[in-house]
């Protein structure tokens, strides 16, 4: 099963952590990003919108880091990740959407101005930045977990562009329970360090 | 079971929609969404993120269109929109995505402009359309449905903003497939028009 991965992608490592605590095996396959190899056959042949990551396994072909968290807990990690339940998978995602919304805007933002000098505006993203953050730190103040009391592909949806925060030049040092949330995840067996 | 509802709201048609396909009774509440209701209590209580819409089912509470659809459809619409099966869960949440991302920064935010004013970049908006219905058009030409062969909540959920796209003056008329992907779903029993 290979991944189509590039490092530095907060996208691509959500999905070699979560391989990680899981115990799936993957074949990463690092991408030329640089000279666009994603947007040239056969990569964009894969994923016709033409981004990373990207999953193979065998003829199945699945784009998206958020589609590949589910593919790859609920094909391969048993129900520990991405439970059965519809009112389970619905909390989930919730911060799948937050990850793909709030986080999206906000952090990872920031982090695309200042490590690879996107034009956005860098204000508006650490005062969404923030906000998400706030909102964030709220949620996990009486939660382990940020859905279902244990660690789901949430966790792994969400951790990654928190943890490349400073990238952005987003100060994380308000919000202690992140801080305690981190620490815990990043204390679980099979934890993949961020990439640096 | 309650739905908090903007009628406006694209996100909250993609529910209603959905509801009203699959024959699932909603109580819709509509919310005073001028004078910011859903920023404040009770509302914000529901969804601390400030929101719509909000989905209130005895003590359940769902917030975010895409995790509503999930609930809705696995809990109440048996197995016919949102399949139990991993591998169509994985391509269904790819076009859960394309509908936060792809349709939400081009058609969204080119309605958002128009249609309520919203300081954004309008032209913008109108390129990222033109290459996302691109992208939606080729990926229908040779299919009925977004994902795994049949009607699901992957339609329900891109559908409401390209239905909605007029009112950000974005044209349809080069997109042949989309054209009669739109008219399968609008001939489906329980079809609910988009709203004026």
């Amino acid at each position: 099963m290979k991944l189509y991965d590039l490092d530095a992608s907060g996208n691509c490592y959500k999905v070699r952590l979560l391989a990680s605590l899981a115990q799936i095996e993957l074949e990463v396959v690092a991408v030329d990003f640089i000279n666009g190899a994603h947007k040239t056959s056969p990569l964009v042949d894969l994923n016709p919108l033409g981004q990373l990551p990207i999953l193979e396994d065998g003829s199945q072909v699945v784009r998206d880091s958020q589609a590949i968290l589910i593919y790859l807990a609920g094909v391969y990690g048993g129900l520990a990740w991405w439970p059965a339940h519809a009112q389970g998978q619905a909390e989930i995602m919730q911060w799948l959407s937050f990850a793909a919304n709030e986080v999206d805007h906000s952090l990872c933002a920031a982090r695309l101005v200042k490590k690879f000098g996107a034009e956005l505006d860098h204000l508006q993203a650490l005062q969404k930045s923030a906000l998400t953050l706030s909102q964030l730190d709220k949620h996990l103040e009486h939660k382990e977990w940020l859905a279902i009391g244990r660690p789901t592909i949430a966790d792994c949806a969400v951790y990654p562009y928190v943890a490349l925060a400073h990238e952005g030049d987003v100060d994380l040092s308000p919000y202690s329970h992140i801080a305690r949330w981190m620490k815990r995840l990043e204390a679980l067996p099979g934890y993949l360090a961020k990439p640096q």
